[in-house]
Parts: C-alpha cells; sequence; structure tokens
C-alpha cells in the first residue's frame, strides 16, 4: 500500500487510534466505498480482522464476540442499506449493553439527496440506540481535522465500554480515490509520516472511564434492610457483557453475603451465578421458576442484574409488598412491574463488597445467627425446593420416560449438565432461554451461558453465537429453535470465513413452540398458519451448503448424540425432533407436580 | 374469534379501513404483540396474506410486489428487532418511491425503558426514510379516538402513494389480552356492531392524490428548446413503481415526440422503455454505455426517471454544456453531476403528452423535417452506433465464442431476449443490472425488468423479485450474482409459503465480480479477501432446503439451459459458472471494440 492519499490517510488515522486504544477485532462487509478503512484494518498488525457478507450476520457476529469479552469489536460497511441491516443488532447491543464501534462509510455530503447511487442519509441512522453519533470530518491533510478524528474516535471507544457500555456510530464520508490510486495526488512521505505521528506513543488521548459506586450510608442502610428481613432474597437477574466471565471472584462473595444473612439467591441462568466455578453453595437456586409462588414472599429484595427470565419470578416480586431494591451501574429502571422501592446507581461488584464488608464473618453475624431461626426455614424452604426440582427433573427426563414422553427441556438440561469446563453455552430466545431456565441445574463449573436478552429477537442468534465461540478457546454448544437458525442460516457461513467451530443443538419443531404458551393458541386460524408457521425445513442441507455434519436425535437420544458431537471434529448440528404441543402439555405438567410437592 | 376487547376490535378497524382504502395484501411475520392485527388480516376476506419467518425477507417481498404493482402492500411485525429488520427495505422503499405501509406493534408507553423484555423505543424507528410516521392512540373502545385511528389509517394508506410514494410507518400500541380471549372484558356485540360500523360504505375518509402539472408556458418552453436544438436527446431513466406497466401507453406518446424531432431516446432497462410491446422505433437506444462518450455531445437533453445506470451516460450528460431538463413530479434532484440547467416538477405523463400536442403532426413539425437534415445525421448516428452494439453483442455471445471466451453478459442479453411476453424480469444490483444495461438490447415485447436502484444495495434481491413476481401471472425471472444470492437465501423460503414460481438465473463468479471494474483489484491483499470475498458455496444444498431444482451451466449452454429452466414445471434455478477477471476483460474489450468502431 503506497501511494497514500486523503482517503487512505483517513483510513490508516482511524484505524490507528482504534487500535491504540485497545480495539483488537473488526467484522468487515465487503464494499467501496469503506475501502480506505477495510484496506486500513486489513493492514494493521493488531486487530484481527472478521470478514462477513450479509451485515447483518457481521453485526451479531461482532454483538456476540463483546458480549462474550465484554471489550468493544469495530464493524465496517458500504454506504447504503448496508448499514441499516446493521440495525437490529445496534438495538440489541443497546439495551443488552454491549460495547460496539460502528463504522459506516458514506459518500461526500454534496451527493446527499442528489439521486446518486447507494446514497442514504446516514446522520443518526439508529437514532438513540447509540451511546454517540457523529460524522468525521472529510479526509484532509491538515493536523487540527487529523487530531479531530483521533480524539473523536478515541472518545467514541471508550464511550462504547461506558457506563451503560454500548454502540457508538461513526459515519465516515470519503472521496475517490479510495485505494492508493498512483495517479491521484499523494501525500509525500515526509508530510505523511508527520501526519500519522500523531498517534502518540499509544492511544491520542487516554481516555478512563469512572465507575459508578454507592457511598457508604447507603450500602449499610442496604445492609440494614437486609439484615432485619426475616426473608431476605437476592435476584440475581441476566448480567452485563463487562460483568460476565470478567476475571473477578464477585460471584463468590455474594454467595458470602447469601450466607452470611442465610438468603437464597434466585440465579438466573444468564447471570453468571448459577454456573460459576467458584461456587456450590445451597443459596443457589435455580429452579425457581417451578415454585417461586408456592412458597412465602420475600420481606426484602436485592436485584442486581436485568430483569430476569423468569415470569412466575417477576410475577412473585410484583406481588410481594417489601422493600425491594434494583442496583445498577446505569441507574435504569430494570422492572417492569414498577414495584421496586429503591434504585440504586452503583457497580454491583462494589456494593457486594460493601455488603460483605458489613454481613461476613462479623460479631453482627454470629448474633444475628444466634437469631436466625426464621432465616434457617426461610432458606431451607428453598433448599427444599430445589431438591424437588432436582428430583422431578431428573425422573422426567430419563431416558426412559423421554421415549414415552419427549420433552424439549430435557435437552437444555443435558447441555448444561454436560458441556465442558470451561464452555461457553450460547441460549437462543423463545422457548430454549426459558428453558434454560426452568432445567439448568446450578453447576460449579466455568460455563458462560449467554443469550440476547437485551431486546429479545430471534435474529442474528446463529451469529451472535458463533461471534462469542470465536472470542475464547472454550468450546462452544449454541442452543436455538429451528425459527431462529433459519432466521440466522446466513450467519453459518462464519464456520469457515471466520474460522470457528461449534456443536449446534436445534430443537426442531417446525415453527414458533413458544406460541403454543400463549391463548392464541385455542383460535385456529390463525394460529397454525400465522403464529406456529410451520416450514418443513430439513437442515440437513445447511450442513452440506456450509460443510458440517448433521445429526438427527430425539429427545431420548439426545444426551449420547450430543456427546459424540461434542467430541466429534469440526461443527455438528444436532437436530432434536419434538412435537411442540405435547411438549409444552408435559412442561406444565411438570411445573404442576413441582408446585404441588412445595405446597404441602 | 368471538369474545371481541379492546385489542381485538383496533386490529379489526385497522385492517378494516386499510381493506376498505384498497389494500388488497399484507406480509406477515409471527409474533405475539402483533396478534391483534395478525388475527384480523388473517380473518379479512379481501387481503391476501402472505406469511414470512424473517422480517428481512418479509420486507422486501412487500417492496417487490408494491414496485411491480404501484400499490402499497402492508407489513406486520411485532415488537423490538424484528421492526429493525424493516429497515433495509424502508429505506429502499423511500428512495425508490415503493409504496408500503408498515405496521409495528408496540408494547403499552408505560413498557418503554422499564426494562421490560422485547421493548424497544419504536417511535420514528425509520427517521426521515418514511413519508409520515404516527404512533396509533392506545386501545379505547371510544367514538372519538376509533375516528382518529380511521382517518389517520386512511391518510397513511394515501400518503404511500402520494407525490412521491414510499412508506409510511404507524407504530401500534397493545396491552394484553391480544387475543379474543373470552375471560378478558369483552365488548358486548350490540356496542361492537356500532363501533365497527364507523367503516362507512368504503373508506371512512375517501382520499385523493393530486398529480403534479407543469403549466402550458412551462412545456412550451420546453417543446420549443427541444424544437430549436440540433442534437436533442431524450433520456428515459428508471421509472417510478407507479409509472411502471401503468397500463396507459405513455411510452407510445415519447417514442412519437421522439421521432417528431428526430431524437434518439437513450432507455434504460428499467425505464420501461427499452422493453416495450407498444415501441419499435429506431429512436429507442439500448447500448449507448459503450459509445455515448464517442458520438457528439447532445445539444439539449430532456430527463425523465431517475439517474440513468450508465455511468458513461451520466459523464456525458456532466460534460455536455447545454440545456438540460429534469422532470420528477416530486420535483427531486436526480442527477448527481449537478449539470442539468432545469428543474420541472410535473409527471412526466402529463409533460409527454403536452410535447407530443406541441409537436406531433403539426405544421411546424413538417416544417421541422424540411431543414432537418443535421438532426437526421444526429439521429443517423445512434441509429448506426446501435447497429455496431447488435453486431459486436452478437459476435461476442455466439455459442462458439462464448465456448473458449466466457462473458457474463451473455446470460442477461439471453434472458431479455428470449423471456416470454409477458414477463417480469427482476435483476440484482452490482454487475446484473449493469450487464441488463449493456446487453439488454431493446425489445418491442411486454417485458418488465426490474431492480432495486433506490439504494442499489445487495440486500433482498430475492424477496424483492419474488414478491414482484407474485404480484401479476405473468412467468419470473431473477438474475442474480452469487452474493445477493447468499445474502437473501432466505427468501427463497417464500417459494413454498407464498405460491410462487421462478426461474433463478446466478452468475456465479463465486463473490464480488463488481470489484475487479475497481482500482482495489490492483492491490492485494486485501483485494481477494476483503473484497472479492469467495466463499465457495454450491447452491445446489439451496434447492434441496427450498425444494426446488437445480442446473449448472456455462455462458455457452446457458441459452438452452435457460430455455429448458422455464419450461419446466415449478422453481429452478441455473447457476452460470464464470471467473469474473477474465469475463471483465472480455466486457473491457467488446466495449473498446463498439467505441472505435463508433469513433470512424
Amino acid at each position: 500500500m503506497t501511494h497514500q492519499n486523503r482517503a487512505t490517510l483517513w483510513g490508516r488515522t482511524i484505524v490507528d487510534e482504534l487500535a491504540a486504544g485497545g480495539l483488537d477485532a473488526v467484522c468487515l462487509a465487503p464494499g467501496s466505498r469503506s475501502t480506505p478503512l477495510t484496506a486500513a484494518f486489513d493492514a494493521h498488525p493488531d486487530v484481527t480482522v472478521y470478514s462477513q457478507i450479509d451485515e447483518r450476520a457481521a453485526a451479531f457476529f461482532a454483538l456476540g464476540r463483546s458480549r462474550r469479552t465484554g471489550s468493544p469489536t469495530a464493524l465496517v460497511c458500504t454506504s447504503g442499506t448496508a448499514a441499516a441491516n446493521f440495525h437490529p443488532a445496534v438495538i440489541e447491543a443497546d439495551h443488552g449493553r454491549v460495547p460496539l464501534v460502528v463504522l459506516t462509510a458514506d459518500r461526500p455530503a454534496e451527493l446527499t439527496a442528489s439521486g446518486a447511487n447507494q446514497t442514504i442519509d446516514q446522520t443518526a441512522l439508529y437514532g438513540d440506540s447509540v451511546r454517540w453519533f457523529a460524522d468525521l470530518p472529510e479526509p484532509a491533510p491538515e493536523d487540527r481535522r487529523l487530531r479531530s478524528v483521533r480524539t473523536t474516535v478515541a472518545r467514541a471507544l471508550s464511550t462504547s465500554t461506558g457506563t451503560p457500555a454500548g454502540p457508538v456510530h461513526l459515519n465516515c464520508s470519503f472521496a475517490k480515490p479510495l485505494d492508493p490510486d498512483p495517479n491521484a495526488e499523494p501525500i509525500d512521505d515526509e508530510r505523511l509520516e508527520s501526519l500519522l505521528a500523531q498517534s502518540r506513543d499509544g492511544p491520542y488521548v487516554r481516555t478512563t472511564n469512572g465507575t459508578q459506586t454507592a457511598d457508604r450510608g447507603t450500602i449499610d442502610s442496604i445492609a440494614n434492610a437486609l439484615e432485619a428481613a426475616e426473608r431476605p432474597l437476592l435476584v440475581a437477574g441476566p448480567a452485563d457483557p463487562g460483568v460476565v466471565d470478567d476475571g473477578t471472584d464477585w460471584q463468590k462473595t455474594l454467595v458470602d453475603v447469601a450466607e452470611a444473612i442465610q438468603a437464597p439467591i434466585v440465579a438466573d441462568p444468564l447471570s453468571d451465578v448459577r454456573f460459576d466455578p467458584a461456587v456450590a453453595s445451597p443459596t443457589i437456586c435455580g429452579g425457581y421458576d417451578a415454585y417461586v409462588d408456592e412458597v412465602p414472599a420475600p420481606d426484602c429484595v436485592l436485584q442486581i442484574g436485568d430483569a430476569p427470565t423468569s415470569k412466575t419470578l417477576r410475577h412473585t416480586l410484583r406481588d410481594a409488598s417489601c422493600r425491594q431494591f434494583l442496583i445498577d451501574p446505569a441507574g435504569s429502571w430494570r422492572e417492569a412491574t414498577f414495584t421496586a422501592t429503591d434504585l440504586v446507581e452503583t457497580d454491583p461488584r462494589h456494593l457486594i463488597d460493601g455488603l460483605a464488608d458489613r454481613l461476613v464473618g462479623t460479631d453482627r453475624a454470629d448474633e444475628r445467627n444466634q437469631r436466625g431461626d426464621e432465616r434457617d426455614t426461610w432458606l431451607e424452604t428453598f433448599v427444599d425446593a430445589e431438591q424437588v426440582v432436582d428430583d422431578q427433573i431428573t425422573g422426567a427426563t430419563t431416558t426412559e420416560t423421554l421415549e414415552t414422553d419427549p420433552l424439549e427441556g430435557s435437552v437444555l438440561r443435558t447441555v448444561l449438565a454436560r458441556t465442558p469446563d470451561p464452555s461457553t453455552v450460547f441460549v437462543s430466545n423463545s422457548m430454549p432461554i426459558r428453558d434454560a431456565d426452568l432445567f439448568g441445574r446450578p453447576r460449579a463449573a466455568d460455563v458462560t451461558v449467554l443469550a440476547n436478552r437485551g431486546a429479545s429477537g430471534i435474529d442474528g442468534i446463529v451469529s451472535s453465537a458463533l461471534g462469542a465461540g470465536r472470542a475464547t478457546t472454550d468450546p462452544l454448544t449454541l442452543v436455538t429453535g429451528d425459527l431462529a437458525l433459519y432466521h440466522d442460516s446466513n450467519g453459518l457461513l462464519a464456520l469457515s470465513r471466520c474460522d470457528v467451530e461449534a456443536t449446534i443443538v436445534v430443537v426442531h419443531n417446525d415453527g414458533g413452540g413458544i406460541f403454543h404458551k400463549l391463548p392464541i393458541e385455542a383460535h385456529d386460524p390463525p394460529f397454525t398458519a400465522q403464529f406456529k408457521t410451520p416450514h418443513g425445513l430439513d437442515f440437513s442441507a445447511l450442513a452440506q451448503l456450509y460443510d458440517f455434519d448433521y445429526h438427527d436425535t430425539s429427545p431420548a437420544d439426545f444426551e449420547s448424540t450430543y456427546r459424540a458431537a461434542r467430541e466429534s471434529d469440526g461443527t455438528n448440528l444436532v437436530a432434536v425432533h419434538v412435537d411442540a404441543g405435547s411438549s409444552h402439555r408435559r412442561r406444565e405438567e411438570l411445573v404442576e407436580r413441582i408446585a404441588a410437592e412445595c405446597r404441602r
């Protein structure tokens, strides 16, 4: 790449600054207008380049990677509708607090509304879904302008990991030539070096994000409330990306707090608490979706993370008239029943440390334990209920039972119990995440369970999973429904293009099984044609198209098929065939059996 | 569907009003929040329902249908990222002036920013890309509120076909119950009938869009300028959807005008003029992309439609210092070289009628013809050049020549020459539309050639084509590249779900052939990995997945394979394998041969 000109200088400056700020990966979609960025990324030694053809899949791949790592991934596309294909993932990144740096190439400003080809108005294309939008100035070899670009890029990168983390959007206009054209007026070497040398040693601006923390008085008052309660409940909702698998042992500290006050932790499958190597504690509950409305109501609640997946839990909290603390580092409201009494803006890890200081291993803890009868009973109720769940789920998911009464949820039980330690499990929305919630038993293993619960779409699931899988060397399992697999079948191209392997489990009930949970099931038409939408697709053809191995199985045979798939080389897709309607009835019966036992 | 409640009343009212206003088709994507709309559409006798699982594909299918018919198609999705998947097609509809009525279901207002599931801010989600955005009021059985809904819906529908036509967006909030729940408080029959009876006989508001017309003086001055010119040129750019195949014979009138003043018509393949049953005139030129910069420059230009596909033509117009009239019904600027001298806001058909009144068959015409030597020579130049193009293209596309020198463009030549009369041909962006431009010879047949040239993305091509095909009983051929086919492979599900058949021709050069036209080709890396992006996909697996027939062929054997595919039942995909690099060289040589002959 010689013959540097304005456009290539701009591309190199943007990419240099991102890399200096620590950005280490980019998803590029091919296109002409983005040539200066693409060429600069491709040439940069410190940035891993993933190339994707479908921008929607590219964006979700980047999202999955950032969700797994908590650090930003860049996205590049050409001008026009390409940028709009990023929109679904940008919205998920906004709601899911996933850092992304979206770079859209654009035509020069004078071409807007001129009838020029592939030219749309890209200003604020993603509306309020991005933390920051900026139109970068048009390329010109001028010191101040370049300094402004470096400053903007550095700040955009740090904004993406601020509180809350999320997507940022830089729109980058380029005029031709877009390549290092030997006939264009180049910038001479000396001048170029001086312009590029602005990069300093490291980023042009070192940006440091602050951390929201609660003051001592606030922490004390929460500790006091928990301490005074007879039935304190800790709710660990879905964790934000920067918190997941962050290398600290905040989960251990949370459990210490729970044990000190004898409080159950209802741990969402996405909380990074239910599956954690540091913790094997009776306080950690995973089966509450089946019984939490059958046991006494809590009298003090502390929620960290996002609103929990379990609707039963959410309704139970709604109906519990008591002090309920919502803990959120961004001060957002994260429970849609509008019952919480206290919103505390703080990093949950800071609060947990503070609570541990106050509640764990102190004289007051001993004192508390002496008068702790009521509390012991309270925790015991949950411990007993978890045993009921364990027994009932085990009974319902033996091979023999599944042969006569197949149950979709057994798939999630097996995956979450059998996936290696460590590993990443990506779970689709709709039924898989609900089954992960009900059937995923707590496990002291380094299993990172992820889902796109920001906006909970069924789009981009394959790409998100493969992006998450590519982010570490952990083995990856994706559990998805057939609709979500179809929706993002293009994402499977990343297996070869982005060099990632996965065990893909598709719970194949030929349509939207979740609609059996909804009242519209009673109305057919339109139920089958417009809601369940059976499509009759045989996914073995996808295996042929994208070159991986394919296996059909049943819930009864799933465990052995899954093991074989995990243990064989390359990517394997396991299609578990089930009837959604009857599986749904059996699921309801199982929940009712658990509830009935817990009522006794 | 009994037990009507607020939500179902709302759904029925919205759908009734759309149908009363003439809307006759909808694409529904499955989801829960949209239940009231989905159920009402499904039950309505006058609206054809297409069900699609991938919202991106659904939106492009609707777009294709509306592009073919000029009349609006509705789109329905659930809340959340589903709506963002419509965004690419909404942008294309905006720039391509395609009427769409986008109905996004939403959760009640109080759930925004509450952490509620699948809840995003859908207000103005598509920014300025829609002609109108409205949040419908929340359902309540109140007369005024219902009247407001009917009025808004009626107006939104007519706005979608205003000038310019385009997408409108109605955001529809619903609280549960969403189905006709027998336990919810129903609206009693008498009250319901009275509320629904608002529908009047026909639409609640009869809306009549006006037509922009130029006054007599303006038309006269244009006629005078054309009459006075020695080298008048008529440019028929891509036609707006309402103008395509509109049942009038404006093309015939345009030719009458051209013949009266001996002006060549450079007719874009998307102009609805190059391929039209009413016209077989020497004034219609199709090969100008190869020679228009080699013949004398025009001294007066009249452009109808959008900016032409041919870059050679656009640059020739840029360099011609003369009076250039842009005719546009919406008064938009539609040429990005900023050379035109007059922008006239008028329906082109009205103007053409006016010009014909002034210029055709009058005494002045006779007078003009007597002094018309210079003009005769001018038109003759184009007639001769077209003959050169004919001869050269014929020579370059014989079976014998193609066996040794395969050329992608031969595919477009064959399709446009051999597709039945009548038929619809949908052409992808990137190389296919450019090859349709260069290789598609004018033909007096009812061949409707369409492409997504609003924003010219390679997304949604399959769906757009199938939507266009489903709109009439004409046979459909889609010509696409392999990247566009992959990008919208999900769209193929419409073959079975939406009951449409097509002959799909994929010019398969394993990657982005168009990049060979760009200077970045000289820089590898990054050329192959980041621009051409070969993917190695064997599309026969798509045929297996979506259940259609598949054929591999070469440019030399394409004509017979295409005929066989067209003549066999059901959908056939013909993959024409070519090497993009060498085909590009041959294309350049062909253009140079034509140019050289025209220079002589």
